[in-house]
């Protein structure tokens, strides 16, 4: 079986679960307050070249959700795109914590700089609530990633009304090792108020750390970690690994061969005439098939089924990981070709 | 420095760190809908002998909260003592999901059975919450433990009234390894409607599993944990580390060292004429130090500062875990005896 | 200054202030246990001919919110028409309480029957939140009135697949009253489990009546309405208006009186060759203007400016009340003939 | 039988009736943003002499808990007396918002000053929430009345920590008419940062006055009021009732009837050898009588069991009001004579 049904599907990085078996004697202090988690703030802090505030959080859910609303009074929501991992993904965890997210035009899922400006340029009254952060998430659910002038349009909307910019990046080595991608971790603190590293879905069993460019956003964040039992009791744990993932570029090395293999597939995919359902820059490759073919592709290769397109035909990802392999990437193509060839 | 502030502290037993190891080139569905969390299910299933559903949840705060509060009308609430872990060591989670906590009367960290069928048999009216689950813990916050028939008459109250019973057993195993214990985990899924089997304080890396003898109660529990952000994507993480935990009974012999080194620690502290807090029945040992002593102590041993007792007296406590060592224990009674001598 | 800007412009019905008036120096017991709420359920309940429950509840908002979520878990969720009054007109009040609400494809404010049963009839897995309550409004927020067979086919559906259905009767009477309606007050018990009586747009100073067909949803709904400050602490102040509601069918006549006034109103603008923008069926009439003319209608009169039409038209709300006067309708057709005759 | 079961149990008094049937006729905007609330504001301003933000909100407990709540960070929590109204009698609803309450030690429902002091000291670490507003209600729950240096000592300690103050005022009339205060309602401006004029149990039908002396804590307040259902449609009959209440002082002249219904009351309690179970201070008296009167005492007169004391004694409340007569205290006495004599 070909497995690009996703890239959590595997246990960790061999470097990083080695980390954590070196450290099996070593004692430490909870909550995260280590040295481990210290040194990995450190490692990554060194790239940005500008001082932060980071914490690590054991799942992607709990980093949007409680990063957007850490700071949102009551009648203060989200704005998103209606593809957004908080919309569609989370089960209602935004709602649970008591706020809500409204939507803004968006296209292959991101948002667009123009309807935001006009939307964030709208009288606000009482009937509705009241925006006071963006979300959007770079590599995007469907693949693409963010040009920098987009992001800088997007960030000074927000600025000129008052509104934070929250980045997910639970795939932003994806996007930061994107050939689309004509910025760098460093420029990004620059371009908005929260980001996320994401661990889990690039070589960590768990973990994303997120990176308050804006600090006055962190002040007193565990806390709220701690209400929502996500202030890991082993919070060293998450130290350990990003130490492994900020050792040789692992992180960025891990993303790199994640999205070459992407690229690959993307490539065989176009040989074969076949159209995307998204644009392919990332380590999510979105394949529109005729109608009826999943059945038998599934007999061969993991995959997600994104649902009918139009014109009869059918939309499909494919997620590449660290460790893709290219006879992977070939089974798959293969498969593909006898299903359409 | 000899440890003994708490039984997280440690990555987790090197089997458990192992297995993962093994694992890590395997490829795994994802959110513990897979073979590793399935087989880890059946192995815990078997000593329980019952039909009960089990799912893994990543923290004890998460553990705890979404169990009481998922079968919860708002106006319903949590009946608790008040030492419980709950009311003082979750940074107000109960609240923040919408609900109360109302207080009945306790000794030692456990609910006094009468106290509880007083208070269960009042009129509850709409000035305050209806009363809905009790919560206990078992080894309780100050480290004693429930004996079968304070369970009996607890639980039977809770069914006289059509209320829940919750145990967190963040300390299950100590609870159960100690020599105040009369019953097995086969005994337990008779005397409650929910607990759990902790994993983080006792060899995983993280983990507790959360037991719904009484099954409704779990129905779509998943969907619960998703929207807090803890389905764990990589959920067969926590299947592979309860498969080493009940291999050879690992998890109920980690808790024996715990147990027996905290009884050795006991006796010491009793042949040196001081007295305990709270009764010495698990892996926790609360002592009753003169004043003034911290300091010094703390340059020999971590512990826990448990504030002022009556007569100018300090409580401290001093946890065991399954890496602690007999000259380990020496050395803290030295210390101890340095103190007071 | 001709009034039609809403139906929740002056103090009450006369005949309602006067029977507080009367009352002014008797003793009632609190929180809506009193004699006069029990006479005022009664008399509603004469009407509806079904044993139901009945609580009022002060506001309509608050009516909607606790009706839909007193009995939802956590992770269930509440289906509406993207035009409905919870979404757009509550301040987020819904996800305030922690619940997300989900769209069907609706038209002029009524959801359509087929897309209702298609979304019930999906798998709903754990990425987004279960549907378990259906929310309409009747007559909707676009002024139109569900049909018999509608409201047959919607709550088919919601039986099928044991969700509930809601209806929020704000504007009740308009709709029981309007010549597009097929059935009675009596008739709507069987068509749903929860609806409200809105007094609050239709003589009363404040107050919704929320009755439970299905009674067991109803079960301590006082202790929600309590924890939520709804729980009137002078409750009778509800009972009396309701008691003078439903005294000679106060309630149907002031109905009758806006909806004649409302069919005068679209006569006129129909003659005159304006457009409707949607169906003129009950006390609110939405008309179709050309750009530019909103500016010199509000010298004379009061209306809400409904947004952008497509083809540069604007939609603007004309509501008529019990106490609208023939010359007023006249007044405003006058208005309206000078802007485009 | 004579009444003295609570200060809710008329429709109100009879000149605030009166100004809303003189209105009947009248149109007004909804919302609360008309010229009737507007001139309520200026009456009560012109008392406070001070610039302050006044939003009118229909019942006590939603002026609390949005009040206290509105801008408060998740982790953010309240501290009160354990008697506080917040914590017995508005069933969970400081909860359902998602906050949790911490007790200081208090003395016949008044906060120590001293154990304020020290709880705010104290170090707040992450195990629990972080105080941020002090509840205190005036008169209190136990129908005593706060002193200028208590208040002003509070206030200190709040300040001194960044806390702040909010004075729960829903008998703030009876407070400031008591024989034991020192301070006018333009004093209590100075005095905390929030507090409450309340309307509901001192002649108005329903409502509450918020006045935000700290204007920067109710910015956007209508917001959250919206949000809660609890931004009254007809906010104007607020503002009309507030009118009649500030208009030759009928407020504080109903307060000073009520207070000296409860003075003769207390005299008479006293004459005939009784205690109170609380100081005699307002509107409310708590006698202690011997057990087992009970049940004869509600043949003739309404009042609040309050439960047992010390020594064989039960504690009952009897509550005056504007509208209490003398005859009627006479015949309580008379009552309470026949038991005891």
């Amino acid at each position: 079986m070909y497995e690009f049904r996703n890239d959590y599907n595997s246990v960790g990085h061999p470097k990083v679960v080695e980390r954590l078996m070196d450290q099996v004697h070593t004692v430490y202090p909870g909550y995260g307050f280590d040295q481990a988690s210290d040194r990995a703030k450190e490692m990554i802090q060194e790239k940005i070249k500008r001082d932060v505030q980071i914490n690590f959080v054991p799942s992607g859910t709990s980093a949007n959700i409680l990063s957007l609303t850490a700071n949102l009074k009551p009648y203060e929501g989200v704005v998103a795109a209606e593809s957004g991992h908080i919309v569609n993904d989370e089960a209602g965890a935004l709602e649970a914590v008591g706020h809500k997210v409204v939507f803004v035009e968006s296209q292959d899922g991101k948002i667009k700089p123009q309807a935001l400006e006009d939307y964030l340029a709208q009288d606000h009254d009482f009937f509705n609530i009241l925006p006071k952060i963006v979300y959007i998430s770079n590599s995007t659910e469907l693949g693409t990633v963010y040009r920098k002038a987009e992001l800088e349009r997007i960030y000074k909307a927000c600025q000129d009304h008052g509104v934070y910019l929250y980045i997910d990046g639970a795939r932003m080595g994806s996007a930061l090792m994107s050939p689309a991608c004509d910025y760098s971790l460093e420029d990004l603190a620059g371009l908005c108020d929260i980001f996320t590293i994401g661990g889990t879905k690039n070589g960590a069993l768990f973990g994303e750390a997120v990176v308050f460019c804006n600090k006055a956003l962190g002040e007193n964040f565990h806390y709220y970690l701690k209400q929502h039992g996500v202030l890991t009791a082993k919070g060293f744990l998450m130290g350990l690994q990003y130490q492994a993932l900020f050792t040789d570029d692992l992180y960025f090395e891990n993303a790199k061969i994640a999205n070459s293999m992407a690229m690959k597939l993307a490539e065989g995919v176009k040989e074969m005439g076949l159209d995307f359902a998204y644009p392919a820059e990332s380590n999510q490759i979105f394949v529109s098939l005729p109608e009826g073919k999943l059945e038998k592709l599934a007999q061969t290769v993991t995959f997600e089924d994104f649902g009918p397109l139009e014109g009869d035909r059918e939309c499909v990802r494919f997620v590449t990981t660290y460790h893709t392999k290219e006879e992977e990437v070939q089974g798959l193509l293969d498969s593909l070709r006898s299903l359409v060839g």
